[in-house]
């Protein structure tokens, strides 16, 4: 097969790059190696700043965003005893959007079916050729068989294990990481959420957080040691735990239920530079990786992928090389700003095992300024709303 | 001899306490255990807040300040290329004073003489007797004979090192600790500043700051491993390395000339709560230190002293205990904020020998996001020119 963009992986990212190339009328086939349901199964964020909401409606695939999520007009911080609300609207005049990953995905997924967008599903032991010299080219295997896919521009949008980042070998490329040393222990249950808001709460024993699908979905999380496993975690245990870091006023308001989904990720940040080598380029995940506290991955492919379908079609309709080159920098530095966000809130609300007693007062002076000063919650509130693109 | 409050330690929080005392009525003695010249040959921070120069006015001392400081509008933060300038007075209306802690000392000490506040100079061995009961005294040895004040209450003043905090046993007093692993190595020369302003630097080889004292003499550091002395510093080595890590814009304008002065200390976080205990009252270094980074020692010692003498004098005009018994939450309160801030603003402008690549990363994100976002740039500012009292 021929064709100008091939897409590496059908997360959010290459389905969204897939959708604005298709709109402008260059041609791209996308390469997923698990099935529909798979990746339909995977359980991710759901806070969506208007830079991921903004790509939907301009592609028109919001319809069942606009009638199933809810907007967010602030958030909430526990420090164990207070709750203290930002007001986003009021300080940025801005909100965000609850809506599941997964159903982004999935009107991702439906909208390319219906504007057949080519997906192939299935593709294993996808590899990529000559990303830096003439005749670019991906292989992979489908149902026993070898095909090619030749190419113009290659985009990775495989997440953090896929092979596309695997080709940019560490003389030109270069990562930066930090491994945070504990977990999420996340649960998903059909009751309805404590709040009408998110809940970030600090509390002496680890970070809480309390989430939502919608007005019948929670979402909860708890940080958890690395060494434990959801056999430590059997739901009366996991509510009782929720309870107490909320602390007494959310936790008055939680409705325990019996839990959907219940598993542990491990934290991460991590960037490579650059994301670009040769005709390959690389988005979301493939390139970075925050941790979820502020729920910025889902929101970060997003700002990856205008700039780089923006940088595509230009070089699609004018040949012009110079945006497919400034892709790279233009969108680090964005990436930069978010992953520094990322990371602070996860320092700020974390308990980290070493000097726990001196940071947790740092932690709470800072909260106990942040609910004081009009300056720190705009901090806050503008980066959680998502900066501009 | 017999007196109201006995303050242990002749700094500026134990001249400022004795002054705001005697100004009421109420009769002090200080305690010094060093000679006067020596307590004026400390080098020490000379940025001050209002919080401070507020008390100066108050208590008439405010003379050769006003006359001999500098008023600075702005402060600038420098990642190694670029000058990020903070504009206080924009952002916040106020701005801080630049007058050395040296010079304050001198003026509380020049005044203590005039308005007949009796300190004791050189006075050996303090001890403090029966704090938390009946018959609260303090034993010294003057000229080799031991002297004795009873007192109705104790300041101590006396410094991170002094004997007040260690009468409070561990079980009533609790330490909380971060030791920084690098110090600053200082030096003062009688040459023009670099700029009008302030300058920290955050450079890949380490912080440096760009500090003054007059328009004539500067004061400058840069942060350097706990393991080196001065002699690892000759003059010209100095000079080539604040040129480096203040970068270009800012080292073309580096007059160089022989020091003055020249020493390395170490940096600290440490807090001790609560700041009393029976007639004991802490303030200053002896229950607090900050890093230097943010100039927030003496105006946090000051701070301490304004609720301090708020405190003793509602106890000795109308027998008020509430006051003293609410003066270490008040306090803390504050210092709490102001230890966050020298930490935060440590932990974005030095160089931690553990995930270099990646905090450095996260610090010129922030210095980043700082340059061009005035919730940032405020939340700074108002920091910098302190916290409401």
């Amino acid at each position: 097969m021929k064709t100008d963009v091939v897409i590496i992986g059908a997360g959010p990212s290459g389905l969204m790059l897939a959708h604005l190339l298709h709109a402008a009328g260059v041609n791209p086939i996308v390469l997923e190696r698990h099935t529909q349901e798979h990746v339909l199964s995977r359980i991710r964020a759901g806070v969506l700043e208007s830079t991921t909401t903004d790509v939907l409606v301009e592609l028109g695939i919001d319809e069942r965003m606009n009638r199933e999520s809810l907007q967010h007009d602030g958030v909430v911080f526990a420090d164990g005893e207070r709750l203290i609300r930002i007001d986003m609207a009021a300080l940025t005049g801005r909100h965000v959007t609850v809506y599941g990953q997964t159903e982004v995905t999935k009107d991702l997924i439906d909208a390319a079916e219906d504007r057949n967008i080519h997906v192939v599903w299935e593709s294993e032991d996808v590899a990529l050729h000559n990303v830096d010299g003439v005749d670019p080219h991906i292989t992979y295997t489908k149902n026993g068989k070898e095909e090619r896919v030749d190419a113009k521009l290659i985009a990775g949008c495989d997440g953090f294990h896929g092979p596309s980042r695997q080709v940019i070998s560490a003389e030109t490329g270069r990562p930066f990481e930090l491994i945070y040393p504990f977990g999420w222990l996340g649960v998903l249950a059909d009751v309805p959420p404590c709040t009408e808001e998110l809940i970030y709460a600090n509390h002496e024993r680890g970070f809480a957080l309390a989430s939502m699908r919608s007005m019948s979905r929670s979402r909860y999380y708890i940080q958890v040691p690395l060494d434990q496993t959801i056999d430590d975690w059997p739901d009366e245990k996991f509510w009782d735990e929720i309870c107490t870091r909320l602390g007494p006023n959310a936790a008055s308001h939680v409705t325990r239920g019996p839990s959907l989904e219940k598993s542990i990720a491990p934290l991460r940040s991590f960037v490579f530079e650059p994301m670009n080598h040769g005709r390959l380029f690389l988005a979301g995940d493939a390139a970075h990786i925050v941790p979820p506290t502020g729920a910025k991955g889902l929101n970060l492919a997003a700002s990856d992928i205008v700039y780089l379908s923006d940088a595509m079609i230009a070089y699609f309709k004018s040949g012009d090389e110079a945006a497919l080159k400034g892709y790279s920098a233009k969108a680090l530095a964005r990436i930069w700003k978010s992953e520094r966000f990322s990371w602070y809130l996860t320092k700020l609300m974390h308990r980290f095992p070493e000097n726990a007693d001196f940071d947790r007062r740092m932690q709470l002076a800072e909260l106990d300024y942040l609910a004081e000063s009009e300056a720190m919650q705009t901090m806050l509130a503008e980066n959680y709303v998502g900066l501009p693109i």
